[in-house]
């Protein structure tokens, strides 16, 4: 889509391919926090910018699997596919809930940088929570603001 | 409120005032990408922030007008009005419902810039959501960062 | 954990604990606006990034206690503690939800400033929403940038 290059004031934008192996929580702290070491960033701003609407961010906890399990499990109760209601299902029974849960949860995140990497918590990690049932190449765009 | 204009180092804030002509996800796109090019920014980051907490900002499909329906339709669901729980009602049925919607949606978002325009994926769109029932005079502010 | 201290930019990254008194949304408006005048930032934009996955971010309304009291209700019913569903249960009966709570919300804000301050709508604060039911410590790092 674009070449990943530096900005006159060496903020970067980069794009971030990412295959997901279908619905699931799956973390990308560690992708994150490369581009933000391949941009030579110590300090600055780390913005994520999902170019989909059927997959979402989340900054959620990354110890307890059976957090994330029990965090799945609760969306899909409360956003059940074949739901009578759903008149856009043309691209299948998991694309409507799918819809449904990004706007429930984010397409935009902002973290600040310090030491090289996002000022995450101790408990905390970033993932791109995949809503369709089959895996699907995603992308993210990445600003890189260095200070 | 403010007037536009540029800081030393030419990133811009503005104000955009969108006229909703009552509840439903309205399309900005186009008023924030002419926002980007006023500002004169080929690259760089815009944040979008609405000032206030009866509607909100959304990133979703902009492609099949049935999927917006279906996620409005199933918000109002999650969401009713005269729920006889709620005690903040003399701002009429549909304000303590619109509250709630704006706290499951956003307030602000951050989006990329490439090539003068917001980086969006092929089939997104920018929405300001409007929950009350009513047309409404709305503003967001936006913060232009130039790279 | 870090010293706050400038950039080559003069934009500021600066860690700001608050500590809660228990469940509720509880107001920080005063405790942003003085980061940022102390950064000494009269234009540009402050994000707000909390280091925890039970608590959150929210802009709401704070002119009526009586809005984030039905908030509060409503979100409480949405999300109830002591669902058998719930499998991560070690750290008490009011984790798990708090985690969920935390994902319906916010991690992070981004905010424009305008005069010293941010750029809130008339009716607008800032909260952090506590979802734990004990008082804690929580962390936010501010990033501070300077146009």
């Amino acid at each position: 889509m674009f070449q990943n290059n530096k900005g006159t004031n060496n903020n970067m934008i980069m794009q971030l391919a990412v295959a997901t192996p279908g619905q699931g929580l799956h973390e990308i702290t560690p992708q994150i926090n490369n581009a933000i070491n391949e941009a030579g960033i110590e300090r600055g701003l780390c913005t994520i910018f999902i170019q989909h609407t059927s997959a979402s961010l989340l900054v959620q906890e990354n110890a307890d699997p059976d957090a994330r399990h029990d965090l799945e499990q609760w969306l899909n109760k409360l956003v059940p596919i074949n739901d009578p209601a759903y008149t856009h299902t043309s691209e299948g029974p998991d694309d409507m809930p799918s819809h449904i849960k990004s706007t429930l949860t984010c397409t935009t995140l902002a973290i600040p940088v310090l030491d090289g990497r996002t000022a995450l918590g101790t408990w905390q990690g970033i993932f791109l929570w995949e809503h369709r049932h089959n895996p699907a190449p995603r992308r993210l765009v990445l600003h890189l603001q260095k200070d």
